[in-house]
């Protein structure tokens, strides 16, 4: 684990040595672009939609799922710094179909000796598409999104890097 | 936007063409490191870090924040996908300085005329490197996580782009 902070730290000096402008870009998004995606390590949203730094927010969870936490962030987005366009990406062969709340749950009480991990929405699914048009509608109809916000949908392709959008705003 | 959605689509046909080996990839992350860190534009962890498709899970939210959702993928990260070694990165200039859970909730108010915003914690901050350390104590006080994680904490400056640790594990 040191080696691979070390290795961290190693290529984050040989970052800091081709810095440049990256000094002088601002706070908000210059390209009003908000992601919401999975945190899976196979996603790397800046490189598969081709964004640099300073052009857009980038929200990461377990399943890239408009949970409270991940509106809070949005809506921090939009109103605090001006993201008008905002693109929920969810992939294939996520991991949130790997396991099931409940064997979850039963895994974590066997290991922590704790039920605590029963109260708790994990959120795995057997239809990640389905929860890019659930994530949608939940973003739309919050109280705190603005109607004028581009929302839209896509599926990463694992296998390909493809993005295939499937809801349109 | 339109413009910037064919040019997400057009960097992503040019990102597929050289997909190459990611193909192959697996699920759980090869490096088993978890990053915690904000939605900010200006960082990109992939880049910063020196990460490689497939080395690590990357969480992100308003601040970087250990929230209960970020607790959540954490917990799936290491329980479900076997990550051993999280970093907390916040950063310099964060935005979440730049208003207070009361100005929001206000502003909020103002535009939606919906007082919904006042029962949200926001985690507006005056102090983001204390932040570091009250995540980092949140994080290892769940009884989720396992006592033989690695759990460091990170300041970036978004001026260099340097890293600084400061909390060890």
């Amino acid at each position: 684990m040191k080696k691979d902070i070390n290795s961290i730290m190693n290529a984050n000096y040989s970052y800091t040595e081709d810095f440049g402008d990256k000094a002088n870009l601002g706070m908000p998004p210059s390209k009003k672009i908000a992601i919401l995606t999975c945190m899976d390590a196979r996603l790397d949203p800046a490189k598969f939609a081709g964004l640099n730094e300073g052009e857009a927010h980038v929200i990461r969870n377990a399943g890239g799922r408009a949970t409270d936490d991940a509106i809070r962030s949005l809506v921090i987005s939009s109103e605090v710094l001006g993201t008008k366009n905002w693109l929920v990406i969810h992939h294939s062969e996520c991991g949130m179909e790997a396991f099931t709340d409940e064997e979850l749950s039963k895994t974590l009480e066997d290991k922590f000796n704790t039920s605590e991990g029963k109260y708790i929405n994990w959120m795995s699914t057997s239809d990640i598409q389905e929860c890019v048009k659930q994530d949608i509608e939940r973003l739309k109809s919050s109280p705190l999104v603005s109607s004028d916000i581009n929302i839209s949908g896509y599926m990463f392709d694992v296998k390909t890097g493809k993005l295939t959008k499937i809801v349109n705003n």
